[in-house]
């Protein structure tokens, strides 16, 4: 068993992004008190610049006085009255999760480590790859993975393929350990932000191809990584984590990669922690995260 | 005039701490919104272990219905039906703040820059000192400056005597620039969660005297600062904030010091602002700090 | 094969610590650039209080005049007339290493992780452990696993028997990766600045059991972890590496835990690679890293 | 008296960059050791990608048989042999430092302070402005204050008048105090490497203006100030120091800019610190940190 979620009490999770008007809270900690549920955890947000509210109520789901498979129904009426984006989910749903890897293994190792520790609440049914080195690794770690070479001219066939067996799969989140392809616009719109990437710098400053070697080159002092959810648009989807570390002139390229590595493997998953942990709300390009 | 803090809408602050119960946020959101009220700012958090509920609620003075001398005696009734501990303020009262220096001036010379700047709500109507060394500072920054020389023998009488000073002025926050005298248990119950110090070390780790002299010895790759409530146990009052930098065999003690005087400043003066903006609920020897 | 160690130009690689004198540096750079070595990285430190000169010398063995079996008997008449205590190594050489492991298994799957991925030029040729858990892990990683449960009556024994092993292998250097178990006096004398442990804590604060634990309920606002040398002082031995992550009043002991482990990982990742670089020079409880 | 600097016995500080060849780091230590010099500090970094050798060496002035007058000549040849850029100087003499500053005044608060803590080896003759929000600070710290208001028309005149003055006054280094002009090509090469500002973001993110509007709307996680010699093209100067600071997304832009403030500071801080005490080497755009 890969966790203890079974013996932990379930939780509803709602999160809610809508116009902020007067009463808003109230109004949401009303529907949940009245109906016999005690929050566990109430996070709120005002974005003033905007004029956006966003929320995550968390609840016991024992107790309700609402079923759980009529919750989203019982809400409903006052989520349209506030005009709310609004998504629930409950904590003992076990999310399933892809891994999409190249050649570069250590954000992989990482992720399947955490994985067998138990440390999140998901499934790995499946790696893919587009290079054959990582398949010694999945089979360490007892995971299917599936190798589809990538060329200009197979690109869209293959993703075809790779869609289809997320799809079958029913996956909720594609984690991106250093995959090397760009994904089409089509497959990034099917998982409008259910697709993680790590990228080796801190950005904006040095996106696309050796963020490394620019930073070198630049003579910065401190180099970065960014976890963000994939857009059309490449490495500039909405930030999830950032973090850093110094270097210094006696750093040569080969430190820059080394130190970068573990920098990216922790702002990797603290991303899909907190993405597992339905702490994230997405609005105009930039995220809310309830830590 | 010292800030702009006159043309902001004013708007009312509560921070709450009382056992948790099912319907708390709902109850208070109530309170306001039924009353017009505008929340700005909602921060709760439950510590779980103690089962206490804690929260910040900051709304618009400006329409609301109840006026703001009855605010307290109107919520009064709620809050005892929660065992609250409450405290309610105003954002547009002046905080009155004494500033309390020994020799080192570092963190004098930053709490008065940013006094002149404006960067805080505050009013420093004077210093006090148990030196001279200060005294041409005060003099630059154009503030009253008292010496109150301490020794054994007149401890007693001299704490009488800023007491009274304090007293006099309506003092709300004192402010420990690195004040090299123990004050008495007298004096720090009087103005309990209201005395800021900074120790410059990584707390728990050396408290006392000569932190980083201790901190060089023992050889750690890494010193900090701590800004914490004075209570009347040495160094072990509820910590408002920490910060750190990185050092190496290659600093020497006086490495240590230069830079830990900049972690110094700013670690105080984060809690300053913190206390000054009313984010701060201690509880159990601990802060909650409403970010 | 592990990695590319193969392909890369063997170094010669002198770490000296001894008196200060003038003319030391130039004496042992006379030594080898007389003898036609190409220096590639010098390091140097005085400590000014005690007096002593530490360095580190790196240079091409390839097209030395000095053929490496000779170099040791070359230097000592310069060692000695310099008072030097000094260490000899080359890069090719793959020094073994011994992991020790309890319960907790974070660090055993980075160990295990960058080991696999030729992070490191290192060959570990066993795990031992008090418990069978990490049994699976050391498994799918391919690596002999040897169980020892200690108890207070068979714990001489116990520790008889893994010395031996050890001595058996030729093990130079031991991690102990959340190892629950404390050594010997006469274990740890064997393998004097050769065992590196992780602490979960920021030393000196928080030594012994349950530093999170301890963390919490002082309220810091930063947690921290403390790779260093075993000593025969539980906790106090050099420090190698220190690193840190801020924490809030939202976070649960099982957050600090949470947090802490990416901490652990990487300060004793760190640590263990300083140690396999030669790039640590151990001296009055203190060490000395030529980053 | 600013510091304690004529007590300290002086030393001579020798800067030296030029390519990679056997033999340099004996030579020179061979240089200062037969004329009985005792070295305190020696710092050498080899880049491998270019081949160049860069260093400091420091040494006590008493006892050294070449008197401070000659040691330029003495070393001449030597330097001409490895073809050696170098720049001899003494710990003794008190560089000579302009302020600018525009009508943000938080670093030049911080600059003043630590100047007249004695915090540097520095005399600061005078602070020039294209406004005069920032008399009233000169006088508090008695330091002669000139505006030269600027408009496109009258650029070149005053800078021309800029430079008289800073002629006049001997000064060695400029200090962009967020001063708000940028330089003409011929002003920042008659001082180059000898104008240092501060940029308030993470470069190379965010350069030009309102960088915290920029990281503000991009939703980053993390802020950062930069401090650089000035080049003729903007912010793309030899990064000398950056640091950073956490932010989320209850940060407002204020938030940013206040939190930004203490970076700024802190950042331009330790360039000073660095230049004043000759620890910087620049080569290729970018800077070597002897620190």
């Amino acid at each position: 068993m890969k966790n203890d979620q079974t013996t932990k009490p379930c939780s509803a999770i709602l999160l809610i992004s809508c116009p902020d008007r007067k009463g808003l809270v109230a109004a949401i900690t009303e529907f949940i008190s009245s109906n016999n549920g005690n929050i566990i955890h109430l996070d709120q947000h005002v974005d003033f610049q905007q004029n956006v509210f966003f929320s995550r109520f968390e609840w016991d789901v024992e107790g309700f006085r609402i079923s759980r498979e009529n919750i989203a129904a019982a809400f409903s009426p006052l989520a349209e009255a506030y005009n709310m984006q609004w998504e629930l989910s409950f904590s003992d749903y076990v999310p399933r999760m892809a891994v999409f890897v190249s050649t570069q293994t250590h954000c992989l190792y990482d992720v399947l480590s955490r994985y067998r520790s138990g440390e999140w609440n998901a499934e790995i049914p499946f790696i893919i790859s587009n290079h054959e080195e990582a398949q010694s690794i999945a089979y360490k770690f007892n995971i299917n993975y599936h190798v589809f070479p990538i060329n200009p001219s197979n690109r869209q066939q293959q993703e075809a393929k790779q869609l289809n067996m997320l799809r079958d799969a029913n996956i909720d989140l594609i984690v991106l350990c250093r995959y090397m392809q760009i994904l089409s616009e089509d497959f990034v719109k099917e998982f409008t932000n259910r697709i993680i990437n790590i990228h080796h710098s801190f950005l904006p400053a040095f996106p696309g191809a050796k963020p490394y070697h620019s930073a070198y080159s630049r003579g910065v002092k401190i180099i970065g990584a960014t976890s963000h959810y994939v857009t059309t648009e490449l490495d500039a989807g909405p930030i999830i984590e950032q973090d850093i570390i110094r270097v210094s002139h006696k750093n040569s390229i080969q430190d820059f990669i080394r130190k970068g590595k573990d920098l990216e493997k922790i702002v990797l998953a603290r991303a899909i922690w907190y993405h597992l942990s339905n702490k994230i709300l997405v609005y105009n390009n930039k995220t809310v995260i309830f830590e």
